[in-house]
């Protein structure tokens, strides 16, 4: 009887896992996600910009995994898992197991603030990037009809919360969204109105590089021009805009690109979790005391001599196939082997032919990095047409500097209800016709 | 001093007629919607059936008429208008205008069952073909873990109301959709299970068509699976299907392609409308007694010795265009014309591979017809990225039988509302895991 192995999410580590398995055709696998997709997530960002489309770098896991005859995939919401029982428990049913791969990676942290998230959508689903996108270009059509300078400059001011590699991916590609529209497809704005301000709790962008790359990526955002603001947290958010220490920055745009936690589900586990609340796992990603149980990619905390591994997406995808690779092994009467991460690299991209990457040290701040970007995130998309619509939609805004994707679409579908919600929190406008 | 023309409407007629205006530069056009895009109709079932994306077939309408310095668009909602004051009054303010231009085209008419609408959306939005498309794709994923096979089936039947060329376009595709996705992806559903039924009120589907075609349509329609029941009308709909004067068809997916109404504005203008709510215009397109103001598309009845003529794209079109070259013509100092339509034929396609059309008596139902409709509807796309995007989308798809865009989203953003809303609404669903 093959064993039964259950994976929850469908991220780039509980899909490598799959694939790896269900390649081996000796387990009976199920894949759980609430979500029917699987997320490219660091392209994210160029959904909330209007480069791409959400199906660009989204595809149905069920598809990626159809061949897989021993693969089934549910699309149901894990609600808590029974380590002793080996049973996962969901909104639709119970799963028992043999093995047990958790990878369902992480949301937002708003710093105790959780009701920040409705005027700061994160940067973690399709339906946030969407969220955020709708509200960029509506903020644009109300400045096109509005006469007060001072909305007009509320209006037109996107604060980005956070210089990690998202932030900084964001601030650049908002910056060339803004002065691109504003200078050819609006009548009534000024196009050095729009303002991207970037705030960075630290002293430096990009704190997981070298200092001199930082450096670069932010004289590369001032070049596109972001400004960038260096020790600054934001104390609070209101509707009218951004609260720091010392000033009050008026915005209608603020998006939160500071703070991740690990799923919730981490802590109905009863296993040590760290100060972030991800699970502390043994050498072979799995949990002490239950060897059956993995946990891998950004709900796990893996120690190295140089701390944690971050949560990036090759950590997760190395443990994805190092755990599917275990289980087959055990499967064949073999020792498990313990994982170790090989390092590929880092990279962070600053729109268009700016990028800054770290190869073991091979520092590279510029356009060829920019190169290497684009190849890496064109070679790791999942599905073939995927790639060769991004590369169109790509070398399209590339070469024209015009957006594919910049649809402002409602939430409701009903006859009576098709206009945008969102209204300036400030004057009514008034047409200046 | 050039005179100001209020288009009111970024659809067909709308967007040719300010292009026109716009290429001549002797006029100030506003044009006003209040969406940010334009829309390829047409093409909207495919959205819905997830070969295309929404942006694959819809273009913001101010980059469309960036290039005309003259033009500015406004997104904003029409509230009223003052014929005799020459005053658009809008949410946002007031335009007065020399030129008006009324293109705001049609809605859905649920004939009197206004609260049939969230039970069956209907296809003239792109939210509303996202909705169809989300609980069309949510339905397989319910049924693949549901173990009632009674459940299992409601949940996979599909009933298109309405056998016009959206209905039979809309019941085509969506049969091959459900074929071929049950036979591929799913591991707990019988692909022979997915039923697709066409309800038509008359004795026939496509009645704009030759007889002959009819039938052709009809046995395409069948050799693809699609349950065509003809002389049937819908007595009513709930939440568990669609209520016949015979019979009752337990049903999870329900969409309306049966009757669409002209735009609410039409009931404020104090001039004479015909039965269907549509504005009787002048043989110029302009209102009686109000020779500066003009109605096209599907807004209009204008009157042919063969009657009113049809809410095609092609009418829409040649309207907005030649009000816009009368309109020139009078600033000029010289006559209007009277507008005829050239008609170029009309044409549906069922499926991969098949279409029907009919250009002045020359009746082709067959592959042959399906090119036809691939070059025209790839011709009139707007923006030529997204011919490129659409035509390899649909080689894709052809090739593969893959669907680019299956994505599920749910209608919030927010991290504890990500999962869709949609419920079977029988019994609770197990997992047989």
């Amino acid at each position: 009887m093959e064993p039964r192995v259950v994976i929850i999410g469908g991220g780039f580590g509980g899909l490598r896992a799959a694939q790896a398995l269900g390649r081996s055709g000796q387990a009976q696998v199920t894949l759980i996600d609430k979500r029917n997709h699987h997320l490219f997530q660091p392209l994210l960002y160029q959904v909330a910009t209007a480069s791409l489309n959400p199906s660009d770098i989204a595809v149905p896991i069920r598809q990626v995994l159809a061949h897989y005859r021993k693969v089934s995939v549910r699309m149901e919401a894990a609600v808590s898992i029974d380590l002793a029982g080996k049973v996962v428990v969901t909104d639709a049913g119970r799963h028992p197991y043999e093995y047990l791969i958790l990878a369902a990676g992480a949301s937002h942290s708003y710093f105790g603030h959780p009701e920040w998230e409705e005027l700061a959508p994160g940067l973690k689903t399709v339906e946030q990037a969407l969220e955020i996108r709708r509200r960029a270009l509506t903020a644009f059509e109300q400045a096109e009809k509005e006469s007060d300078p001072h909305i007009q400059a509320r209006l037109l001011t996107f604060v980005v919360i956070g210089g990690g590699p998202t932030g900084v991916e964001m601030a650049g590609a908002l910056a060339e969204l803004a002065h691109a529209i504003a200078a050819s497809d609006f009548r009534n704005i000024n196009p050095a109105m729009p303002r991207v301000i970037l705030l960075q709790g630290g002293d430096r962008v990009l704190p997981q590089f070298a200092p001199d790359l930082s450096a670069k990526a932010k004289a590369a955002l001032e070049r596109k021009g972001v400004e960038v603001r260096l020790d600054k947290l934001a104390k609070d958010i209101t509707p009218e805009g951004v609260r720091l220490d010392d000033a009050f920055i008026p915005a209608a745009n603020v998006i939160w690109a500071a703070g991740v936690k690990p799923a919730a589900i981490n802590k109905g586990l009863g296993v040590p979790l760290d100060r972030e609340g991800r699970v502390i796992v043994g050498p072979d990603m799995s949990l002490p005391g239950h060897p059956d149980a993995f946990v891998i990619g950004d709900q796990a905390h893996f120690d190295t001599p140089t701390g944690p591994l971050p949560g990036l997406a090759p950590v997760a995808m190395q443990q994805g196939v190092h755990v599917a690779a275990n289980i087959l092994r055990e499967i064949d009467g073999k020792a498990r082997k313990h994982f170790k991460y090989l390092d590929k690299g880092t990279m962070a991209v600053i729109g268009r032919s700016f990028a800054v990457t770290d190869f073991h040290g091979i520092r590279i701040g510029g356009y060829f990095a920019w190169l290497m970007w684009l190849f890496v995130h064109i070679m790791y998309l999942v599905g073939h047409r995927n790639r060769i619509i991004v590369l169109i939609n790509w070398a399209w805004s590339y070469l024209t500097f015009k957006r594919g994707a910049r649809l402002i679409t409602s939430k409701g579908w009903k006859e009576n209800e098709p206009v945008p919600a969102p209204k300036p929190a400030t004057a009514p406008v008034t047409a200046s016709a």
